[in-house]
């Protein structure tokens, strides 16, 4: 392959592999065609697969393997088998083969080998799973979603780091609002790791807006440019989201189901049903990055669909444009959260 | 007043009193006429509003307060001024005038003065804010919405024994099917103590299905009767269902208005549109109860009209007459929580 930008697919993961993959390739492919692809799985799956897409298969290299991750597989057991298709497909980033790698696959096992083999980022202590979700006015990053179930105040402020610098990056935000999930109950102001990284965030001469905490019913209306939260509490909010959006949508072809008179009028309706279904499109927001480590690892949902997997691949050609790991580089490098850590600490306001 | 039945209202809380209080007590009259109630607050103007309703005024008493707790207001502040209106409101069941208390203000001091007034429930260790929600095939009890932001295992078993007994009596569900609200990601199974409560549950010789661990995208499926979690998560899950539904719906307004083609539409489509909204409507499942204390205290939303103070003021009456605080106290003493989690700790499996 040339000098372009290459990027890792681990072909065996999710539901659909490896037909989603490739034919998702090929979509991509159309937007990105200076873009090559280093293909990790079953050779006689998926060569056949590339074969139709003649344009696509001139940008790829396929290695096989055979090896698969399956979903109920623990990430303990599968991390030592250097030869599955998502371990080999994660290794071509440490090998700088590719800039980034992007995988269906079992979300655990993916976390698990991408920071065995990455390693995270001088500076960071924690990688957060993080997504750009869909909200009223604008779209917001949102960290961490799942990686981390307890948190402690300075993992929550490397991920509004991280998280900012994701919002510059991907969404072109001069100055991200930056806020902390949390409950606003008149009782209690939610729990202390998130009262303390509050206090570090308003001190961190960062080039942010921390404007403090956010509900999330303030989330949809797009308060925030990027929201932050431990991962228990980021994977409960993003599926009580999805959930929520799927149940009224359900409700409402339900209710125009039961109504001769809806029927009707329906077809007036549906370019506007239609945008309201593509702004909360699951597919159009695929392609969650483990943001923190030395290298860009990104999980496309286990059961997209071949749209689904070409937004992953190209918001991850965008992140690696952007040199979203670089730009992280350099600002851990330029503040000491220990040192304000300490400071909120032990120095009385 | 007779010996009817008597409900106390705090007719100073929430941001329409008293308004929408008086105004919900005469929708609420009309369903259940042989209900009494005992109301709390300043005479100057709830009186004008009651003489508007010559029928509601006889099943009345007013008594006079004019000291109002606000949103603003610290709990541990307003706790022991024994003259608020909704102090006097909570101590009116506490003095068996009343069976059940029902504010709309502050949520924070409503649950310390109704711990402090009404105490908890022997067995009980917290009580929890309880709630019932829509889903696609029926409606669940959920807790808890916020009262408690840590819970360890034996919290958890009991919320889930009130959610059970809530189910029961409100939902009239025979053997409640119960779950632990939990993220499903695959690396971790959630929190220590949900993996513990979990345990319990299971041993529990109760009249109940546990069906262990429930994700937020299910709920609106309608998986289970009664979902579990501590104050925090619940209250994320709440406030994120809450902010999707009215994201979807503003999204779906927006994309109807700009679009000239759905206006010729719409109007075939309001039935099948209002279904919906009614499905959803936050007034038609107003009144969080906080279950655990001796007697019941009801918290409508601060926000609420008079058709949702209605709703609280029906279903408090609705579990008053299904006795679910002598019900709780009856399963409580015929087991022992303490001794079973001694035995999920102590005795290998």
């Amino acid at each position: 392959m040339s000098e372009n930008l290459v990027i890792s697919i681990d072909a065996m993961g999710g539901d659909n592999s490896p037909y989603a993959m490739i034919d998702g390739l090929a979509i991509a492919h159309k937007k990105n065609p200076d873009v090559n692809f280093l293909i990790f799985g079953d050779e006689e799956k998926v060569k056949p697969l590339l074969a139709g897409y003649p344009s696509l298969e001139k940008s790829c290299e396929l290695r096989h393997t055979s090896i698969k991750i399956h979903n109920e597989d623990k990430p303990g057991q599968v991390i030592r088998n250097k030869q599955s298709s998502m371990h080999m497909a994660v290794t071509a980033v440490k090998n700088k083969e590719a800039r980034a790698v992007i995988s269906a696959g079992n979300t655990g096992a993916l976390m698990a080998i991408s920071k065995l083999v990455l390693r995270t980022l001088a500076g960071i202590h924690r990688p957060a799973i993080t997504a750009i979700m869909p909200s009223r006015s604008k779209r917001y990053v949102m960290l961490d979603l799942g990686a981390n179930t307890e948190c402690d105040a300075i993992n929550l402020v490397e991920f509004a780091l991280m998280g900012s610098i994701m919002s510059k990056s991907a969404l072109n935000v001069k100055k991200p609002k930056v806020g902390l999930l949390n409950i606003g109950s008149e009782e209690m102001k939610g729990k202390a790791e998130i009262q303390e990284a509050a206090k570090v965030l308003s001190k961190l001469d960062l080039d942010i807006e921390f404007i403090g905490y956010v509900e999330p019913d303030e989330m949809g209306e797009g308060v925030a440019d990027v929201v932050v939260s431990d991962g228990f509490t980021g994977n409960i909010a993003l599926k009580s989201v999805e959930g929520t959006a799927k149940l009224v949508v359900r409700l409402l072809k339900n209710a125009i189901k039961g109504s001769p008179l809806a029927w009707l009028g329906l077809p007036f309706l549906i370019p506007a049903l239609k945008k309201v279904k593509k702004t909360m499109d699951p597919r159009l927001y695929n392609g969650a990055m483990f943001a923190g480590l030395n290298g860009l690892s990104v999980k496309s949902h286990g059961g997209t669909d071949a749209l689904g997997f070409s937004v992953a691949v190209n918001n991850t050609i965008s992140m690696v444009r952007d040199n979203f790991t670089s730009e992280l580089k350099t600002e851990l490098e330029e503040i000491n959260l220990e040192a304000v850590l300490w400071e909120v600490n032990n120095v009385n306001d």
